[in-house]
């Protein structure tokens, strides 16, 4: 049995906190926030707290909250040599304060309010400074059922980096499209399939092996009609930008 | 019953293929390829000819060619009053020789040769001169079990074009984040979840309500480690661009 106490009250906050008390491998002893009320809907369920001195002892406090907070949060804690973690991918391990026992335990994964998440789906990427810590931290993600990964910390930012551009840069890139489909009448809706199956498509096959389309074939005909289709500024640079990306990236190898 | 012939010989006519020879309700009385030896292994399924002169009679005849050779190959067809349709996003319906009945059958998803396709994932946008003539390729796609849409020409080639978007400039990002984890030693696959959910969110949710991230919170502090890590200029410039895509979609609401 791990003995946690969760702290923050965002949607990663949230999310673990279900998770791990659903499974009998683990005990959510407490969770903390600084507001009270973003939480108290679970107050039957967990026992809350938005004063530090009242936190009890367990095998590992996790800091779900935002990157600024880190610092000032660990070093309020009051106690020491315990295992406190963090959950981002871009802070530094070296941000919780150096009274404790330290690591990352973070999730590679997009966490909305209201979605429900599998943590079958959510790969947890571990930093320790110690084995024991690290088999710990291991030993959580597996009773939840994520699949984990050591990481040293660059590893962690540039996961943490390419993770926007599959996420927010696609999401905008999702957004574009139905801009542009929406100006003309069209239905973003016959999209969602095609935006399913190029997401499946690289489950199996590298993005390279994957590429298909007018810029990769350099089919300059398409390229114009589409530039000139495009009414926005940006759209166009956008356009530009990632066609001679996808050159860049297809001709290099012909070489 | 319709009878179908199929002209080309690439991964749309290949897919509609054996989609169309599947189901009772349609008959593909011949496939044509200007080049017999690219479609030999289908000769004991149907009868295949590289010989436009031999062409039989059906209710429709598909041109799953390339949009440079729709023109010519449908001036060629040696008859007239028949209705034929391309499967282009971009090729105009009027690129069809006018003796014709013309239309356009444009499937939305992406074929690759080796992946297998369920056509209830396939949108069909479909266009016609005659309202009969549009019945028979609505028909046509529920026989393969496809959702249809009539769409005219404005809106087909907007949706080819956003669904470069969505398919081949996502899956740049991708390549793109698969070299930048590999550049760290990071394993790419740890980003697989995360890509698939993205593409899951907006199924229910807009891209708009879906988005998250740095560059929607303006968090500057992310942003500027994020730059520093990338050692590419393009890579840069790519994410300066979708960083203040991001920021004009979501600042612009906030007005």
């Amino acid at each position: 049995m791990i003995s946690v106490v969760i702290l923050g009250g965002g949607n990663v906050a949230s999310h673990l906190f279900k998770a791990l008390n659903k499974t009998e491998q683990t005990s959510v002893v407490q969770w903390y926030n600084r507001s009270i009320n973003s939480i108290n809907e679970f107050k039957n369920e967990v026992a809350i707290i938005d004063d530090l001195s009242q936190l009890k002892e367990a095998d590992l406090y996790i800091l779900a909250v935002s990157d600024d907070a880190i610092k000032s949060l660990s070093s309020q804690l009051p106690f020491k040599n315990r295992l406190v973690v963090h959950t981002s991918g871009a802070a530094s391990l070296y941000d919780i304060d150096k009274k404790h026992k330290r690591g990352v335990f973070y999730p590679l994964q997009t966490f909305s309010k209201t979605a429900k998440i599998d943590f079958a789906n959510v790969p947890i990427c571990i930093e320790a400074l110690e084995s024991t810590d690290y088999h710990v931290l291991k030993n959580l993600a597996k009773t939840i059922g994520s699949p984990t990964k050591k990481v040293n910390t660059d590893q962690r930012k540039v996961l943490h980096l390419a993770a926007v551009f599959v996420n927010n840069f696609t999401n905008q890139l999702y957004r574009i499209a139905h801009e542009i489909t929406e100006s003309e009448g069209a239905e973003f809706d016959l999209l969602k399939p095609l935006i399913l199956e190029t997401a499946k498509k690289v489950q199996d096959l590298s993005p390279y092996m994957a590429q298909t389309g007018p810029a990769k074939r350099s089919d300059k005909k398409t390229l114009k009609k589409h530039l000139k289709l495009l009414q926005d500024t940006q759209h166009k640079d956008i356009y530009n930008l990632l066609t001679s990306s996808i050159q860049r990236t297809h001709g290099r190898k012909k070489l």
